[in-house]
């Protein structure tokens, strides 16, 4: 197997020390940096780097690691030099606009959640992927197969690939990461204005500590998701200003009944996330075999139904019949949502077997 | 020595147990449920336990730890079965509406910065206080003896106690504690509309951890912090808002360099609380000795300018000469602030010796 990966910083580079050591894959590599690729050579993330057409020519895989910002221009680069079979697939924190912009059978948007805060090849892991979520964003037209293998790549890497709704994803990237970003910024600049104005020592609490750890994330990085993001971003920190409008009315009128009412809601939605994010991490899996036409996107639009519901795809197999007009997917998912899992299925008029 | 403890929870429980082990006292105990006496007889933070009268009478100190909004009627009952020389100060997290309310020479309004998250005298602990910033909010016209014993029984408890005026006090509260939760509060809220809304797990990142681990906190306490702190809270809710909309403004004009910027402020002012923050922990002290003369108000004047300069006081006594006209207040402060001191003490037309 070959991988090539355009872009050598933390996550690419993490991407090439798996591929390399998990699946005993050659892995090629470019980044406008010569020394980006050095260093991705020293560390043993690369087995070879060259211009952008070398890295990529005979790559079964391709990931594009460029900063969000370039990733458009960079994967149209990739797919003109890249093999009708070639899976290519990027690593952007934002997906609508890239989604978007590329309109190739052999591209899947993908975003990993993993390490976004310590920047550089240098701080490259083989296991920064081991059990975290890596949404892929496929269109209702992706290639069945083209999914399914990059599936089972990530999957090799120790991911946990999960199919989204690009708008979808965008927006739960908003409120789950980039408003509290910001929020980190402006709260340090409230406080260092305290600071300025009175001279007098701040001692922070852990509230404000654990607020603020991620303020003055690295510029370059976050400045361009914050732009590549900005629309689900605008909405999410509109949202934000209505709801601190609300709880601001009910601090002024004195309504103490108000104020608890919100607060216990706001429990409860804490412990309904946190158990989600907890069940998520610890089911064991269950096999479903799907019969599925031979057309494309059948399988993105399985994936989506599935990733809609919550349930996380662990691995997948794609077997075409003997006439190449009918196949089977294998689909192993979490078993407590393997029943549910099959429902969805059937309802998009498949066939399930081994429905538990 | 006796100590009073009104309102036996977290903090009075660990106020009682502080004292009782570090300092030797005979610790008397009231609150209005028995069950937190009873607790707090059997994790050793108590002597005894009573009425409100029995536990004040005699007492060298009162602290009085009821929630906040009720601070200030339990402070004045304390005042009226109080003796003369009794030190009464109190532990609530906003300070404008107590200070406002109690205009007496024995009590001195504070603030510990410890253990808010779990409430309860069963998690009382002797060394909750240990190296924590412990805020207290003398007026002018507070009276030196009371204050300058106030501060060395607190900084028996292992406490660090620094003078701030009150509505700096509330303002930095809201900026460093409230705002951060209302925050959390809002942003889990906005994540479980997600979740209602897709179905989609949201596999949250470090950042949404930190930012929203003290969502709904508890209700009952927080309310009352919240409402007992609304003006300032308000002010800087609006200024939240007022900062999201410049950064909303700059997202929707695409203003690379104004986000940039804006980021790189951030990490300074990140860098700078973290510096302030670090320093106040680490500095070895550094005696200065001052001669005052013996009039109400001086020794919180003194305080209050160091304190406003961030300049902690590690402890402190109090002289009278033998005229009973003048005496000499010594100072320990912050080695790296201790010329900063000199100066501040000096600009109040007091003589300083030991000056470094």
């Amino acid at each position: 197997m070959r991988v090539a990966i355009l872009g050598v910083g933390l996550i690419g580079g993490s991407v090439g020390l798996a591929a390399r050591q998990r699946l005993g894959a050659f892995v090629t590599g470019h980044d406008p940096d010569p020394e980006a690729m050095r260093v991705g050579l020293d560390v043993g993330a690369l087995d070879a780097a060259g211009t952008l057409a070398e890295a990529v020519a005979d790559a079964d895989v391709a990931v594009v690691g460029a900063p969000v910002g370039r990733i458009p221009e960079v994967v149209e680069a990739v797919l003109r030099h890249a093999g009708p079979d070639t899976i290519v697939t990027d690593v952007g924190s934002a997906k609508g606009a890239i989604v978007a912009a590329v309109d190739d059978r052999r591209f899947v948007g993908g975003h990993p959640l993993a390490g976004a805060e310590t920047a550089g090849v240098r701080h490259a892991r083989e296991d920064l992927f081991a059990g975290a979520p890596w949404y892929l964003t496929p269109r209702s037209g992706s290639s069945g197969v083209v999914f399914e293998r990059l599936t089972r790549f990530l999957a090799g890497l120790g991911a946990r690939p999960q199919a989204i709704e690009a708008a979808t994803h965008d927006r739960l990237m908003a409120s789950i990461s980039h408003v509290p970003h910001v929020i980190a910024n402006v709260l340090v600049a409230q406080a260092a204005v305290v600071l300025a104005d009175d001279g007098t020592l701040p001692a922070t609490g852990p509230s404000f500590r654990d607020a603020t750890r991620v303020a003055g994330a690295n510029t370059t990085m976050w400045t361009d998701i914050y732009l590549a993001n900005r629309d689900a971003l605008v909405d999410r920190l509109d949202d934000v200003v209505h709801r601190l409008q609300t709880v601001r009315a009910d601090l002024v009128a004195g309504d103490a009944a108000a104020i608890a009412g919100w607060n216990d809601a706001a429990r409860a939605d804490r412990e309904a996330l946190l158990a989600v994010g907890l069940a998520g991490g610890t089911a064991p899996s269950c096999e479903l075999r799907v019969a599925v036409p031979n057309r494309p996107g059948v399988v993105a639009d399985v994936a989506l139904a599935l990733g809609h519901a919550g349930i996380n795809i662990h691995d997948m197999t794609l077997s075409p019949s003997d006439d190449e007009r009918t196949g089977e997917v294998a689909l192993w998912v979490d078993a407590d949502g393997a029943s549910r899992a099959a429902e969805l299925v059937a309802g998009l008029g498949l066939r399930v077997e081994g429905a538990p």
